[in-house]
């Protein structure tokens, strides 16, 4: 019979992205809008805490910011502060108890928190609570922290935040709300991004400076690794609660995640993938007629690979915008449908051409080998696949959504075995060295474990199954 | 503008049923069965958890069983084990995050737990388990129990829920499920009916016989006041952890709650509502013509009344039972529709008679003002009230929610000023020993505070609000 | 697989109901509530027109009144005038394309309309008026007797309405509404209830007196068989543009359709049924020891019952009025649940008892035979069912949903195949005479034809299939 | 209060899109994927009739084609042959009645039809049907259409159609069902695209070549201006039953419609934007740093300005894609969120640069406005805009939904006017010449009346409103 498919995940990343406003009296319309901007960074589930002094007022669901929220929603979260969350679109089936904000009571009042990240320890100081008497109501990390919080000592939610983080490993950019406080958080390591603003003097706190754009704020500046902001009536405070550690970001941010128009610690992502397209070229260069660019992510390197080769560029590859999350597959179909609904060839640009073709990255493989047999299908008569990163050879254990290292096809064939599997004339992908050319050097520090192996955190072994607990969609 | 108007919510008590089925192919369905059987408990909210011996799968959303669980819903409920509760509806906003079954991962695995009553310590518990570090996400007395459940020693569940349930005060009638166990407990007090029956070699637990009835289970037995069973593969057994206290079943059970055709406790609800009926005659005859119910839970007690009276029945008053819980008032009309949308009078039984009306009890009066109004109105020369109950003087603190004691109009008036503010021409209320006649006597042990101010349990005093959190509808 | 199981739906009977006010500000809200107060006769859908004196507003949809409006769909509903719907549920797939009222543009400008009824030459009709060029869009009546207006010669509306009903023959009360004037009519023969009522000034039409009673409405009269109303800001006006004929009014409206609080053509529903079920009584008496209804349509004529014979009556089966349309039913019950769910039955009351079970009639058996099933088995020595109406033999073409004569039991079995079927002690239905005792004689004149197999209206041989269009639900 | 603004609808233009499938087993799920990759010609609505060769099956509803349809519904549309409709969005409410297709019974049988395009006198056939009796339930000229049919004389449906069709002036691309046929018709001036494919030996049609890609059906051909293709059992059939014309294809299909992937009439939209942006450049040339186009359908034209001008081509505005329809602005918010919603500036590209801005047309001028407004904030030195059509000066009246001409900017203002509001340096439109030399010549003939005011068939003069009726949401 027919069904519905979902379209396509294996190949998406996604993550999360947070956002805080405090004193302002629309505070929880400006963090919808701030969630809004950050769409892209997850689709599954969006939230929003405020509170108005005293209570926290709540609304989380599941889907995308627009569908999550309407006028009488925004206007029922009361008060002058705010956080909010988009989640990532994890496979299988969604889970409306995983949604953020988390809010609870605990002995020293109330307390909302919204996370990007992902903790390596997790499972083993969930354990360790558990045998304090502790209970998991979800499968978020989330409520570890919030859980060490509320056994932390401490006069101040600063320092009992603080205390919480010192016992826990990973990745983790969070924004906290007490009744009177606005705390925003990045990891020693600074894996994720968050940056400060300021509107009609209200703080912002928010993963991009998109999301900044977007309500109008002005940008201040991006908060450090290890840094913790304590934003209340008084101001703004800084402090370094952490062991200073050598920052290390996620480079996968600039070549995939983050909006082109925003810029993190100090680079902006459309020109740091022109720049990284560049030296692609500079790398693999080709004989060939024509650049076309796998849409959207693929577009600006392409552009780069272009400008820096003298091959123009053509957008032979349209992609369709308007697609859902999932498409009903006709019965008798036996090849999949994911790619061609997204993705459709121009033939009069590639037909008899020589093509290079420039992505972000190669996953499974599956989905790139349906792109290159589409443009052959088309009638170019060479494809030329330049990938503007390294070989993804291993999972990311920091936030990002990611398939085993089995199915990782860079993991498990050499550069020839994936150049038969795509069925192209020839593969190319940037070495780091090109990729930290093209970022302006190594020196600001990178994560850039899933090409290079190299772990700034070693994730945690054998973890066993977090939680019992399964949900209805 | 015109709005949508809540249909006569103050004078509704509900509370709360719950269910549980083990080792039965089928628990989840008989479950959902078993909740629908006992919809009358609460409209608010509905969810079951099942257990395959493994994890846990849940379902819960707001509104009736019917609307809450589909096919596929059911279908996903996986497993042999099932535990179920349907809630009942708080006045303002609904509030999703408090829908049962509770469901946890501890350190001794998953646990799901449902609960039918009100602990008076809750608070008291809360402040002092959040400070050992404890959070909370929810505003139920569940979530007390289940973190002293977590903190407890023990080498069992039955243990440690046994040492649990030793700290709070109050009512509580539970059922949880374990990877391998389904609990029930009844407080040593028996605030509120469980039963157990039997369907094709699985234990069936239920507020009220009626559930079992529905999915064809026979009856067993009661579980008595102060019990604890416990079903495993290994059959059932036994427990009375409490110490022995004399039995206070609610006997408003009896009188509004239960379905007429359960049979709780060895007393079946039609007919001891019947035979207080007739003790209501023996004490308050009167001239007149027609014994009127006011429907539904008039009906049986009028039945009493006028057999015992000679007087003939009529249904004077006509239910609308295709009402929903909301309907829209029209703009310019300042008399409240309330009680017009669901009840209207038949003026050939009411014209020119002297009418006697019968109902179950007077909260807080305007319900029966505008109904002794609507009577007249049709043309009724007298109107005698007749209430098969003591004045409600005081509120419950056992799991029915009653206003508070000053809107109570039998706490603060007369009978000659209730019956001023109804508009009738006599007012006669059944008196405690009148009731307990009709009941067979007083000596199962019954909790009639909210009669006669006689709480079994004293509610903790100057309780401060629970919680901070607020979650949209 | 588990499924969902439309609940008992074969014995269920309904037809329509309609409602129209014509200059009061809030016309819509209160044709709502009319509506409302008319659930009863229509829950598949329902729909309300309003008219600002120059464009039509409509909302409709599937399900119950108070599910399909909200108090934005009312306030979008502009106009002093309105007109409304409820529709009955058909077998299988509910169709939003029926729902009423249909509004058009036509000629003469606008024009929307509402009708309960059964038109016995509508197939012809159609065929009619396909040939002439007319399009079908529904399957309703309503679109035929539309199109006639349509293609009517005639000054007015009124006229236009008159020449098109002249053509249609069948059961038809409808409500009408152009820019200026609202219209209702009622078939020469009466079928259906139609009556008049006033509130501020402004007129009202509704099916029962139960609608006039919720939104405080005087009753004014009943608009008789035959006649027009033509109501518009000249006042109110009344033809008769039909040959005239003997009234022949639905028996069965008072029987089991309209509300015992209704009063139809100046007999009270309540009144009748308790009258049937004395003359019941008389003509079937067994020596008995308890008087027991099938509720809720039996309770009045059981009351009639038990009042005659002089036995005790009570409430042995207890109805469960929380049911929804459908319930999910285990995989491997090979009993129907449809009885249970919605009846249980009370041990106590029936255990070792002689019980004269009183219900309104018997249509396919299936359902009468359950409750008997039900009964013996919580312990009836006997169960006497005695039906307050004559066997059903012969379907309704005049706007009642019943089945075809083939699934009439007593029109294809005896007496005593049927008491067979049942599995009862003895069985007996009311005489026509005795119905029309209890009615205070056939004089007013009534269709019986389901009973008597005397149809006032010959419906069309040999209609074909009415439509090849068909709708998702 | 805070409340849901439609996102920038005044400045989009949208029409509809068809899909029909003749003879192939999947019929409605190739449909349904046809309307998918169609979804870019209409967001407001979708739906798809089947027919198993006797009855006709349909499901339509509001919204996008991902979310109207769900498996099931497509499992219920039985029969091997299928025709779809997306629709465009209005301004104001979306009207559930004016979904399509639209399926009538008549005197032929069963007959339905999807329309793409707009009459210009059919309220004046309106009329005369109106006066011939025919009924109308919705605003839709395809109403008008199957009326004329229903009314035409001819031994089969082609030829009634044809006949209606002669009756009708203006733009119409329409594809129709009965019980054994498939019809494709293109009006004699061929306004808007209809293409002819097979796949698995089934005929299909479709407006776009993009819905055959998806669906991997074979190009056989555009259906021609002013053909009547017929596809039974039999094969298909070619019919011109109208007077020929000379061709006048909408021009802005392939300027703004259009998917980029798509080849119109021989003609791939993707080329042709960028020869026009190339003769943009020639016709317009700047002394600037960077082109930047205004995405998503400015990109292409960019491309060929910055090829030609040598100019380099930058991503200065990037589009947000997750957007939803609407979305809910603050209180205090005075500037229009609109644009900032979707777009949003890239400051290291645009700070201190030359800007030449390019998109494909300026009707309203307020978005354009804003545009540059974003671009000077982001620190642009200089804005050129440059607009790869000419000045829009006259409304459609074939189809597309473009604001009266007192909205059109470039209707009541100079260029100077017109560069004053935008707010820019400079600003230069394509000549028509230069569009046609883009287009590859002025031979084939194109529809160019909103840039010439030259209308190929004259609108009816003084139109009254259509209709009376409205619907809600």
């Amino acid at each position: 019979m027919s069904q519905s498919v979902v379209i396509d995940e294996p190949e998406l990343r996604h993550e999360c992205g947070v956002c805080g406003v405090f004193g302002h009296a629309e505070a929880a319309n400006l963090t919808y809008l701030g969630l809004y901007a950050q769409q892209h960074r997850g689709q599954e589930a969006a939230g929003v805490t405020s509170c108005d002094g005293t209570l926290f007022h709540t609304h989380r669901g599941m889907g995308r910011v627009a569908d999550v929220f309407g006028p009488q929603d925004i206007a029922r979260l009361e008060g002058e502060h705010a956080i909010g969350h988009v989640r990532y679109s994890t496979s299988g089936a969604s889970i409306e108890r995983n949604a953020q904000p988390l809010v609870i009571d605990y002995q020293h009042g109330g307390l909302a928190m919204a996370h990007n990240g992902n903790l390596v320890n997790a499972a083993h100081l969930r354990r360790y609570l558990e045998r304090q008497g502790s209970i998991f109501q979800t499968d978020m990390d989330t409520e570890v922290i919030i859980h060490l919080v509320a056994r932390a000592p401490g006069a101040s939610v600063e320092d009992r935040l603080a205390r919480a983080l010192r016992e826990v490993k990973g990745a983790y950019t969070l924004v906290a709300l007490t009744e009177s406080r606005l705390l925003g958080v990045r990891d020693p390591l600074g894996f994720r991004p968050l940056v400060l603003g300021v509107i009609d003097g209200a703080y912002v706190l928010a993963s991009e400076t998109c999301a900044l754009d977007l309500i109008g704020a002005d940008f201040i500046r991006d908060i450090s690794p290890g840094e913790m902001v304590v934003i209340s009536d008084a101001g703004i405070e800084s402090y370094f609660p952490f062991e200073a550690q050598p920052r290390r970001m996620c480079v996968f941010e600039y070549m995939y995640f983050a909006r082109p128009d925003s810029t993190l610690d100090g680079i902006n992502v459309y020109q740091a993938r022109k720049a990284i397209g560049r030296e692609l070229a500079r790398e693999h260069p080709v004989e060939a007629d024509v650049v076309v660019p796998v849409p959207d992510s693929g577009v600006a390197a392409a552009m780069g690979y272009a400008e820096e080769s003298g091959l123009p560029l053509e957008l032979g590859l349209i992609r369709n915008h308007y697609v859902g999350r999932t498409f009903i597959e006709p019965q008798q179909e036996i090849r999949h449908f994911g790619v061609k609904v997204k993705l459709n060839a121009v033939t009069s640009v590639l037909k008899g051409r020589r093509v290079i073709l420039v992505d972000d990255s190669i996953v499974r493989g599956t989905t790139s080998a349906k792109i290159v047999g589409m443009v052959k299908a088309s009638g170019a008569s060479e494809v030329h696949m330049r990938i503007s990163a390294p070989p993804t050879i291993g999972p990311c254990h920091y936030g990002i959504d990611t398939p085993d290292r089995d199915q990782l096809i860079a993991a498990n064939r050499t550069l020839e075995g994936i150049r038969d599997n795509l069925g192209c004339e020839s593969l190319g992908y940037l070495t780091l060295e090109g990729l930290y050319r093209g970022m302006g050097g190594r020196g600001p520090g990178y994560c850039d474990a899933c090409f290079s192996d190299d772990y700034p955190v070693t994730p945690e072994e054998g973890t066993p199954q977090m939680s019992l607990l399964r949900e209805d969609a």
